[in-house]
């Protein structure tokens, strides 16, 4: 039999691989998404990517972090290249807690795990909790970075709608209900509170004490996956969930939005039990987190005005969030809607009944525009009327090309819709997992 | 009732977590051992401790390694504090491919996959590959961290002897046979083929051919785990089981004994069709490895002689290898037996019948000396009359020294047991795996 030419989704291709009935169960489905070989060619230079979510790491002060990271293995590089513990360096995870209290959060450094990049910690979190089958909460639409990890736990989930304030209080506990009335209540409500990935919405104050006290109700870990706290555009932060309820909810942070995302320097702040064990866990995943990136932090964290730094990408992000916002209301057709970031990278966008996003993708690379339909964010399907603009990373000239790029081929698309009452689609094969948020 | 102070295996404290009933099935044993509190004591500095892995990183050239990170970050900091692909930097695993090609492997960049340290590559092959209640054939004993990532998945270890020329393959063969006979054939041979961790012994170039034959024949996947191949003290290599049959072999190789543990960059080799699988488990485990931490090796590789620093440090091992031989010769009490490695870290001793070497653990480090006990080496209970003593970090002196206290508390233990019959024992509750091999 002749070799096939590679191909995704080729089932020949399956067959060729002599370790087919080796894998574990988990596996099932772990296949490389059609949107991946889409970001190939979307990061080719003459296309506008508003796919990714990299942080614009352009206003970083890169002179005078470089002597410092000279500094820091000249003096202590024997510590600084050596093994250090599953823990974290102890200065940094007290300097955290520093960070933390901005957002209300009161802990001590012990109950702080670092970890490589917030990924890791949910990760360690799904594999301390989440057995084949158990249920996990989560909005809908999601992360995706999370739903790859529940994924690969064999976790369920169920997604719960947000509106303009966030996750919806009575729909979550409906769903909370629903599930444990089939005889295995939900273990977790992974929930991104602040400046939502991918719908760009903050769960009002109001609600928080609310989601809150039905967790704690019901029985349900919250897991707050924080990214994006401190990028506020007026400043404005919110009582961090971890803040009103520290024995129930395990707190995910990140310095890949504030700092550097290429350090891979994320953390845990867990009540105290399960901290202990995301240490063991956390040691069999990685042995330690690179102590290097740790210190490298650190020393930022102690030297540089750091809140001066954020405050400086929270600028930039304003002026760009600003540009997405003016190009969508000036370009896009009629019946498209769209959510109000108020901090953060996404905007997320509703076409008009009979688009589908995905169908749409391989058209809009084609006009040299990129963005992340919405069917990845969702385990159920939904999302083919959705897609997630991220404005994080293009110069705000950039982005207002791309949003007429992306606005002329939804006419276009919306044009054939009139013409002949459908879209022609391209076959697609169940639901897959776009790229990382890294592309 | 009143809250207990904290105190490892205090069963009252386990009750006071709230969240007992919630964790996964895969966390069940997952207990901090009675080894991690004796390691805290042990770090102290009047303790000799030949009981961690730590590299010694003494020989490396800080300042201009330092320059050399400051230029990176200067230059190319958008890049390197960026996030990157979950494959690894392209440049940096064609360099791998370099590294490997020492011991006569031949691969392609495209398989090679960049890792947070190897223990990240065995902990993503184990999610790959391992079902709850699927068999990993290991030797015995076995690396401490690979036994954590293979409880992690719920697999079951069998081990398989060695003598001095590693894996018996007789031995394998029946290990391969009867787990089978059980109806559920063993899933994969994790070996350590080179100055194995914690034996210290070698496997023969006669027995590499007849290991990966038994395997094929037997349809077990090989993980090779090679930290210390370039690392004999002759200059000597050994060929890669990976280059005897490259499509059943998956390769983890790391630069964290050859160049720098704390930047934590590792990889694995693996056959096409698991490369695709494994960047996307590793994906959502950490979404990519450090961008900066790649780069500094890629850059370390491509200006400094790093075969050169190789040969500095097996020239540093092989001295403390001398120094704990001949101190052990000189010292030991009759009855101990230890075996003799060509190069790495380790050497593994064993001691009179009727001496538990866990529960001599605690005497030792009251006489100034650390080791690891034999019993974290092994799944099922054995090593109890074993140790592994690590020469790798401190100096020869102290490692003498630590030789000389070491042989005083097993005389004195051998006496009790001469005047009494046996020796008091500290009760032990179960098989407990010690703490990783940084501490």
């Amino acid at each position: 039999m002749a070799l096939q030419p590679p191909g995704a989704g080729d089932p020949a291709r399956h067959n060729l691989d002599p370790h087919l009935t080796r894998y574990a169960a988990r596996t099932e489905g772990m296949t490389a998404s059609e949107i991946r070989a889409l970001f190939a060619v979307a990061s080719r230079p003459e296309v506008v990517s508003l796919a990714g979510g990299m942080p614009n790491l352009a206003a970083l002060p890169l002179d005078s972090l470089a002597k410092q990271v000279q500094e820091l293995i000249a003096e202590d590089g024997l510590v600084a290249l050596q093994y250090g513990s599953a823990h974290g360096v102890p200065q940094l995870r007290e300097q955290i807690c520093e960070v933390m209290a901005l957002e209300g959060i009161k802990a001590h450094p012990d109950d702080v795990v670092v970890t490589v990049g917030s990924q890791m910690g949910l990760d360690m979190i799904t594999r301390l909790f989440c057995d084949p089958g158990d249920t996990v909460i989560a909005e809908g639409p999601s992360y995706v970075g999370a739903l790859g990890s529940f994924s690969a736990y064999q976790a369920r989930v169920v997604h719960v709608a947000m509106d303009d304030d966030g996750l919806v209080p009575e729909l979550l506990e409906e769903a909370l209900t629903s599930v444990a009335s089939q005889g295995r209540p939900a273990k977790l409500l992974y929930t991104i509170p602040n400046f939502h990935n991918p719908a760009g919405v903050t769960l009002s104050n109001e609600r928080r004490s609310r989601i809150v006290e039905i967790c704690r109700k019901h029985g349900v870990l919250i897991v707050e996956d924080n990214p994006y706290g401190l990028l506020g555009f007026d400043g404005q932060t919110y009582p961090a969930l971890r803040s009103l309820d520290p024995d129930n909810v395990v707190y995910l942070g990140s310095f890949s939005k504030t700092f550097a995302s290429g350090l891979r320097v994320g953390w845990v702040l867990a009540p105290h039990a399960i901290r202990e064990k995301l240490v063991l866990a956390a040691e069999s995943a990685t042995l330690c987190p690179p102590t290097l990136n740790q210190l490298i932090v650190s020393r930022y964290l102690a030297t540089h005005d750091w809140k001066g730094q954020i405050k400086k990408f929270r600028e930039s992000y304003r002026e760009r969030r600003d540009a997405i916002l003016t190009a969508l209301k000036q370009h896009m057709p009629p019946g498209c809607t769209w959510t109000m970031p108020d901090g953060g990278f996404y905007v997320w966008v509703t076409v008009p009944e009979g688009i589908d996003t995905k169908a749409m993708l391989p058209r809009a690379v084609t006009a040299r525009v990129a963005y992340a339909s919405g069917t990845g964010f969702y385990s159920d399907g939904l999302g083919s009327r959705q897609m997630r603009l991220s404005y994080c990373y293009p110069t705000p000239e950039r982005i207002k090309e791309g949003v007429r790029r992306l606005a002329a081929v939804l006419e276009s698309e919306m044009d054939l819709l009139r013409t002949f009452g459908t879209v022609q689609r391209r076959p697609v094969s169940g639901p897959q997992t776009p790229g990382p948020d890294t592309a």
